[in-house]
Formats: C-alpha cells, sequence, structure tokens
C-alpha cells in the first residue's frame, strides 16, 4: 500500500529545535558514489540556534558511518509513527546489502544542498553538512550544520517515536503550552 | 503543599538510555564551595552504554556552567509531570541570585560518589563525572560518565516533560513494544 508523501515547505534551520529537542527517533539518510542508505538513531542533541547545529552519535558499524563521514553530509528526516514499521525495520537491516528505500517503500527526493536524498514520507527533513570531526575518533560523535530544513505545515506537531531501549517505544502525548510561564529571553 | 518524594533504588548505568534516549527536559543539579544549584536542560544525548557516557550542551551563561565545569561533576535528574511548574521555574531564574532549592521546596538528597546532590522529588538520578572537555571552549558541550544510578521502581516509565521551545511541552505519551521485530544484537 502506497504511503502518506508528507509535502514539505521551507523552514527556518534556526527552529528546527522544534522537531529534534523532544527526542525522535530519526532517519538518517546518506549518499555515496551513487547509493543511497537510510538508517535509525536515536543518540543525537541540538547543539545551538544559529548556526543551526547538530550533535550525532553515530556506531562505526554502521554502513552509513563511511557514506556520512567520506561524503561529509546527510540529511536528517523526522518520521511520523505512521511508518512505525519502516523505521523498525530500516533498523534491523543492513545497507551493506540492502537497498533500504526500495525494500521499505519509501522515495528519495532531491536535496537543495547536498547529494543525500530527503525521505518523501517523512515529515521533516533537514539537509547537513559536517562540520566538526574532533571527537569522531573516540566517541563516534559528528557534530552537523543543519544548511536547508522542510517540514510539513501540518499538523503542527506529528505523532513521533521515542525509542528507550529493549524494543520499547515512547510516542509523543499531548503538546501544551507555558509560554506565560516564561521570561522573553527563555524561550 | 509537600510534593512527592520519590523512592529510588540502584539502578544499572548502562541502561539510562530506558530514561535519557526519549529525550525529556532535565534537570542538574550541582555543587561547589558549600553551595547547591539546579538548572533545566533539553540539550543532551546518550553516547555510550559502558562506560554510560551522555553528552550535554550547557550554555555559558547559565551559572551552573562554572559550577560544573570546576567541580567536574553534577547529578543528572529526571523530572516527571507532577513538578512541571517548578521544572519552568528553575529555568527563569538565576542561581546567581537564588536557592532553588529552597525556592521551589525541592531537597537535596546525599549522592554516593560526587558532591553534587541528587533531587529528592525527581524519579531518576544520575551521578556524573566530566570525563571530556575538549568541545567546551568551541560548543559548551561536556561528556560525562555516569558513574552511579538511582531510579524509582515504579511507575516503570514515568510520564515527562520534553520541550519544543517557544514556551511549548510534548507529555511523553503511551508505551509500545515491537520487541519480536528486533535482532536480539540490535535491541
Amino acid at each position: 500500500m502506497a504511503k502518506k508523501v508528507y509535502k514539505k515547505s521551507d523552514f527556518p534551520v534556526w527552529e528546527i529545535r522544534r522537531f529534534l529537542e523532544p527526542g525522535p527517533i530519526v532517519l538518517l539518510s546518506s549518499s555515496w558514489k551513487g547509493k543511497y542508505n537510510i538508517m535509525s538513531m536515536g543518540w543525537h542533541t541540538v547543539l545551538e540556534f544559529s548556526p543551526s547545529l547538530i550533535g550525532c552519535m553515530i556506531t562505526s558499524a554502521n554502513h552509513s558511518f563511511g557514506m556520512i563521514e567520506k561524503s561529509g553530509e546527510c540529511v536528517i528526516n523526522i518520521p511520523t509513527t505512521e511508518i512505525m514499521e519502516e523505521v523498525i525495520g530500516i533498523g534491523n537491516c543492513s545497507g551493506k546489502n540492502t537497498d533500504k528505500f526500495e525494500k521499505f517503500g519509501l522515495h528519495p527526493q532531491k536535496a537543495s544542498l547536498v547529494e543525500a536524498p530527503l525521505i518523501a514520507e517523512c515529515y521533516a527533513s533537514f539537509e547537513c553538512k559536517l562540520v566538526e570531526k574532533r571527537l569522531l575518533k573516540d566517541y563516534n560523535f559528528f557534530i552537523f550544520e543543519v544548511v536547508k530544513a522542510h517540514a510539513a505545515k501540518r499538523p503542527k506537531y506529528p505523532e513521533t517515536m521515542h525509542y528507550r531501549g529493549d524494543g520499547v517505544f515512547m510516542i509523543s502525548g499531548k503538546n501544551i503550552s507555558r509560554r506565560r510561564k516564561f521570561r522573553p529571553e527563555n524561550l
């Protein structure tokens, strides 16, 4: 069955915390020598608004590790619970011997500033360039700058999946605003 | 009104992803020269199981920054939605001129291996030692080793708050297991 494709628009790169700071599982897409790959990842953090920086721990055993390190690029995609089974499948096979776009019925879309593709079925996609490798050797820790962001306009807050380990996911719940309790500089 | 105190037991340090990987706001407690402080933080990631490593971006404008850098220690505490208003209050005042434990009616508890205190009203607390500072100057990025972990036994998955920016929180939703879909080495 065809999966929903999210029509995405330009989104300010300095506002992507809205999607990443709550801690969802993301899909990293990469490109190297004409081949695409996808991996799932839960170990990431926002590091700065502007430039828009994201830190990611990518195990070197992943096929994506070399593709991302060599190309110096990737796309961080936010999947919703609609493709939960695909996200789990992606995390449980290797790009070494699998075309994951084909296997899981996902569609690559051309990015603007990187060779790695956006994933059409994901709610948001952030085009990233590798900017910091000092902790790569000791910690497999990459810092990327988000150079262009795309996000669907609706729903404002998609239902995302958050991994707890041991095969268990927390599904994002309700959103509540406490804006009036914040000092403006702390929003 | 007295807030609920969580009775916590020893918890394996290599299993703390259960609480941190879903991406909740955490409270960092610190100690320096006989004074305690607390800050709220949303920019963190698990980096390794064993040793148990956590990466955290702590803005240098925070009063806690100097206390944590100088002492080389902190405790990462997981608050539940029961103390949501306190968490917001903590993020909107400075330890420079406020005793946050007193102001917000929270209670410090003695840790085992660090001087920084556990927060009695938090569901889980992880005693941390600073192990990596290479990215401190350029990115305010600390890597801590969790040297001892404490967590309440029930509920297994507490209701946590996840920040989206702009005063909006996502509240953790239901938990679902897809364990049978995982390869054992990927759990």
